[in-house]
């Protein structure tokens, strides 16, 4: 059995307006940092998970995203599998 | 002027307990992932900054990280910076 790190994004999908994202660049102009612009905020996961091979945590984080951690409709998801034990 | 994009991940610190990555741990059970385990939720921020060389938009987005985007009280944050354009 091996430990498996897997770093999570999960986003807004670009067609979906993302409120927090638009209020958080008005704010950086008033921070005088109007230089960035199109922010977007969404959810870093960060996990462990046992299993036999890379093959295996892979499937099990994909489930685990897919049936709890993004909202497919209006989130896409991507992640990193790293082995560390 | 290049466009750069930053990838910024700000995350609860290690010491602080996180009682949402706590919750879901345990429904992960509920799902038949017991294999999956501390998980930690944070937030992923992508963002485009204009600026004249990489240093430059390098220290503009530790600047809204420290000033805005994280609370390096309980939260610590690490980015990734890309040229666009």
């Amino acid at each position: 059995m091996k430990k498996f790190l897997a770093e999570i994004d999960v986003m807004p999908k670009k067609e979906i307006l993302d409120p927090q994202g638009k209020a958080v660049t008005g704010s950086m102009k008033n921070l005088g940092l109007s230089e960035i612009q199109n922010i977007r905020i969404g959810k870093h996961i960060s996990l462990e998970i046992d299993a036999d091979n890379a093959e295996t945590a892979n499937a099990k984080v994909d489930q685990a995203c897919k049936s709890l951690l993004a909202n497919l409709i209006m989130e896409s998801y991507s992640f990193k599998l790293v082995e560390v034990a």
